[in-house]
């Protein structure tokens, strides 16, 4: 049986990478008295320190250490070091204990999972649907978490100590304000490829295109980027390594999405090249419902401009 | 000599069109006191009501009644219908009064108000960067302007009477609160094409990619769009007739910079398919900068994911 939220859910967890999503779990793992004690390591030494400033918890003298007494190790570092850091740290972990990660793209961590040889420890795979677009430990609040989906990918088996598992790692996010869905891995990959990979691959090309267009356009688009652009420099602004990995790591879906967008993109370049205004207006209609959709559905807010240009009442 | 900004710049301005745009201007220049009176005109019977009740100004019952003594007409109809109702309107203007718009495409305006053929009329087309994905009278209001952009375009003539008419309008929109560039309309098209309109199609088109996958992502691209896919959909609830029309009367210049974002966009996905990751990673490092300068700039807010989620301090 799960615990219930808001109970401590683990004696002790170990954080590896204290960036936006390691540092926020570590927060609020804490102030929400979930975990018992939070050990941190991160292999920058700086970042590290500055964890331990902040409060995240304890720093620890190396990865080993981190892990060895953790009821729960959170793999938070980027997708294509997930492997090789998990290696180094199973080895370490005491048995019956959580192996967990963090990272965009669940395929990849399943398969790296089942290779580490460890049929003691429980590996269960999961992707908090929180960010923003800044990085580091000083990135990290507690609230990060709150009402955001977090999808846990475990592996199909059904022997008790498992499903205790991922009951408790299940209770934990719960703890921290999330609400969690258990999805089929490449599931997961296909669908946040839509929601999460391609468009973020859009926002960094848009802005690359815009930027080699500076030469035409002596510093304009920088000037009257508020017109649209902007937004697209707020996603684009995300680390650059957790988004190559994510790339690199779900090739497969990314490129199929990548390609159904490339022919709409198509279809909608004919429209305008042949004063197709009925086309576009379809296209542009169905567009707003779903934003309707979403709206509903508290995914984000009503808000004009996102409220951020706090019109005044 | 241009007026002082904050004092009153006329008499009276009509505003033809009464949705986000036109209601803003009309709120706006009554609230600042830079217009004596606003008269108000819509083709929409129950939009141009509903923009009196709001105090937006006084509903005319006649486009050339709405004109008539007019010192500024402002044209705040989507771009495809500015020629025809403009036409329809300088029958009815005063000698020396203003004719302005405040469309995103500049070119077709410059062109369709010289086809007019009152030389004793100011046409001086405008465009200011400033709005929401609302639409509608309820959507207007009066600070919408601050700190934004204003772009004006007039024609290239020097005659005292039509510079101080522009250097009038120019003092209007500071009024307002917004900062006034001048531009020649072709510059203004292509720099637009780069940080509007191209920037819309490509959400536009991002969400209809992502409709068509919801018969396999089975609803879950709405519940997950937190990810990042959220601000394509807030973009991509504008106003539909505004965008087609948008598109239909700015072909060429985005259909240049659309045949150089999927060139660059060719070139991601070739890095994607070799798992050359070090392009990647370039890509993505340099849109990092250009949302610091336009943060810099103060085009956008710097708080995280614009503030929305109010993470507790």
């Amino acid at each position: 049986m799960a615990p219930n939220p808001g109970s401590k859910v683990f004696n002790q967890i170990a954080i590896i990478g204290v960036g936006l999503i390691g540092g926020s779990i570590a927060r609020g793992a804490l102030e929400k008295g979930i975990a018992g004690e939070v050990v941190l390591f991160d292999g920058n030494a700086e970042a590290l320190k500055r964890a331990g400033e902040i409060g995240f918890g304890r720093p620890a003298g190396s990865l080993a250490e981190a892990v060895a007494n953790a009821d729960a190790v959170f793999m938070c570092v980027p997708v294509g070091a997930i492997g090789v850091v998990s290696g180094a740290s199973v080895v370490a972990m005491k048995a019956g204990a959580i192996l967990t990660d963090v990272g965009s793209v669940k395929g990849n961590v399943a398969r790296d999972f089942r290779a580490l040889g460890r049929t003691d420890i429980h590996v269960i795979p999961g992707h908090p649907i929180a960010g923003t677009e800044k990085s580091g430990p000083d990135a990290g609040f507690a609230s990060l978490f709150e009402n955001r989906w977090c999808i846990l990918t475990p592996e199909a088996r059904d022997d008790a100590d498992y499903v205790a598992a991922t009951d408790r790692l299940a209770a934990f996010w719960t703890g921290l304000g999330s609400k969690v869905e258990r999805m089929d891995a490449a599931r997961h990959d296909l669908v946040l490829a839509v929601t999460s990979h391609i468009p973020h691959l859009i926002a960094y090309n848009m802005v690359a295109t815009a930027y080699d267009m500076e030469a035409v356009t002596e510093g304009e688009v920088v000037k009257f980027s508020a017109a649209g652009f902007r937004d697209f420099t707020r996603i684009a602004a995300s680390d650059p390594t957790m988004w190559r990995d994510v790339f690199l790591n779900n090739k497969e879906a990314v490129l199929e999405v990548l390609g159904r967008f490339e022919e709409d993109l198509t279809a909608l370049r004919k429209a305008i090249r042949n004063a197709d205004g009925q086309k576009l207006f379809d296209t542009f209609t169905e567009s707003r419902r779903i934003r309707r959709e979403i709206i509903d559905a508290g995914q984000d807010t009503a808000s004009a401009n996102f409220g951020r240009d706090k019109p005044k009442p």
